[in-house]
């Protein structure tokens, strides 16, 4: 286990109707809102008025910034910006989905920033600062709602990036699995895959001693496992739709499961140049890598992928030699992936190699990615052409 | 999976050396320092002197409370309430084991406080602030170093209570596991049993569809279970006193684990009768109770005690019933216990029954106590009657 430092204060109310709560968790901030949200899936559902109305009653002064896109960019984070500086707010309430409270963040940590919030995402200025932030979480997938890391696109430079920073926790979110009955199956399936991968990122790791962080990676895939076939069967299950829930929250909480162990996040780095370009789902790029990565990488620790095999996936490794095993717990994960309908290969979304050699050059741009084992750009472009 | 709302704020920084970081940790506090500590061990490791040349380096004006003990007393808790006031100090640092971080809670919420701070542990009074607190640990047990909880005994009065409250949580927590090497193995067995035995109270629960938070539990046991005794056998063993002081961190970090399920806490408020008349270790009483609550509520939920019995403590379920396998796993924490060197009665402690009706009698002075299954006097008198 290396040396550590953990924190996350956000506070989570999780469970139906504490949505209600919110004017009561508003009344520690101040009362200028910015309300982020994105389509108008929260309007149709009543998710919108309930906000509207618990703002009314905690005596707010909103300005919206409304259709924050999948993949949130950072034209979109400017404007909130603009906004929050023209009206003078001094809080942000994101509700949606992790692209919304994304978006938020960049906005929260933009405002008192006197450069362009695009130089967090690029290394040129570090955050020192934020407008408290709550959110109202529609979506499980991202862990955004108990983190302080955000993703942004910038379209006229075909980037994807990301940034994190103490300051960008938000202070309280609100978690109800009931709003998520509606969303729609291949949401869901996107918040499933996203959720695995970010516990791949982090369990994958080449630091020895980490037992129970281990394990805490292997519950959490479990249940998501076992819930997310579920929750595709029966949307209104609510079991079934909170433990998703929980575990998108805990599978990237500032690191929680995986304190003290080196992450890896090359997959992602891989993804997000693809996103950059084509405007995918990142969990639909993260389906399609993960399994590839696995493939690639497994021979760097083979016995990390031989207890993945048997913990999460019950591979009976009687008979079978180390690879074997390794390999049918890889081999698992790409079936669960396609049993609940995730993507493949790059075919399955229509995208050819024309990008790729670019797609690589990008993604080592600042050196080499990940940890558990180094890829250059030679390295990259042969995971992309294994996920042609 | 019940309502919740959960938030932990405190910041951990883990690792060796980790103590050199402090007077950059103080450096967001007040300079007026209340140091609180407990025997003469940190003098002897050498810790006191690193501390105080954090102190220095932080600029700051220390008084000390020293000689805080075991089952730390409401008299010493006034004594540092009182320092606070006549030096005017503003932070708390405490250095030491579960009974002075829980001593120094006290202290801090009770300055602010006019009343005595004995009001908060009877629930005469709430608490609404507390000054600021930093701790450093020694010891691997209580999980006091990241939640808002802690126990008080009177002596006066006999009585041992507690409170929580989010005002206690401590601003930060330095554990370096490196502080733990020279715990006496004694001391090294009660901080196993303690951890276990905070876990058993929230993974033994009627709260029905938790899968994620129950695979954290066992993910807690297992792991302590392995590292407890190499940690007695190799006591300057790193990765086995690390990951132990994780465990015991996570296993009562504001209720983490057990997001949404009801706790039980019977055992603890059973030995806290004990620990108030007769002067043992907190651990001693539960390594002595626990096996014996367990037999005693097993039936009320067969299903939970048979998955305790097969993941936790491997025990092969072919041919059994479910009662043979509960029995089996209830078996197994006794042997476990026994193994390293924990009590398995009173008896061992050279207690007899005579104050067994009037311990009973207190501990359901507020009314019947646990969730799994409610204990009124008789059912208490029943479990103490077991473990004489």
């Amino acid at each position: 286990m290396n040396t550590f430092q953990f924190q996350n204060p956000t506070r989570i109310i999780f469970g139906p109707g504490t949505v209600d709560t919110l004017a009561e968790q508003l009344a520690e901030y101040g009362k200028r809102v910015l309300l982020i949200y994105g389509g108008g899936s929260i309007k149709a559902s009543g998710l919108y008025d309930q906000v509207q109305s618990q703002l009314k009653q905690a005596g707010a002064v909103v300005h919206e910034l409304a259709g924050v896109e999948p993949n949130p960019r950072v034209s979109t984070v400017r404007k909130g910006i603009a906004l929050c500086r023209e009206h003078q707010l001094d809080f942000i309430l994101a509700v949606g989905g992790g692209s919304v409270l994304d978006a938020a963040k960049a906005v929260a940590v933009g405002v008192p920033y006197e450069g362009d919030v695009w130089d967090f995402l690029t290394y040129k200025a570090e955050i020192k600062s934020a407008l408290p932030l709550g959110t109202v979480l529609t979506l499980t997938a991202t862990g955004s709602e108990m983190n302080g890391s955000s993703v942004i696109t910038n379209w006229e430079e075909n980037l994807k990036k990301a940034f994190g920073s103490i300051h960008a926790y938000p202070k309280f979110s609100i978690l109800d699995p009931t709003w998520t009955f509606t969303v729609p199956a291949n949401q869901t399936v996107n918040g499933i895959v996203d959720m695995m991968s970010h516990v791949f990122e982090q369990y994958f790791s080449l630091t020895s001693d980490t037992p129970l962080q281990e394990r805490l990676c292997e519950s959490i895939l479990q249940t998501v496992i076992e819930n997310g076939e579920l929750a595709l069967k029966q949307p209104d299950n609510y079991a079934a739709r909170a433990n998703l829930m929980l575990c998108g929250t805990y599978a990237l909480n500032g690191g929680m499961i995986s304190v003290g162990m080196q992450n890896d996040w090359a997959s992602h780095m891989i993804e997000h140049e693809i996103s950059a370009i084509y405007d995918i789902a990142h969990a639909e790029g993260l389906s399609i890598l993960f399994p590839n990565w696995m493939k690639y990488v497994h021979k760097e620790r083979i016995d990390r992928f031989v207890q993945f095999a048997v913990r999460v996936w019950n591979v009976d490794p009687a008979g079978k030699s180390d690879e074997d095993i390794a390999l049918a717990g890889i081999q698992a994960t790409r079936d669960y992936f396609t049993r609940i309908g995730a993507p493949a290969s790059l075919g399955d979304l229509k995208i050819d190699g024309k990008d790729l050699e670019r797609m690589a050059k990008e993604t080592v741009r600042y050196g080499p990615v990940g940890s558990f084992k180094k890829l250059n750009e030679e390295d990259v472009r042969q995971i992309l052409e294994l996920s042609l």
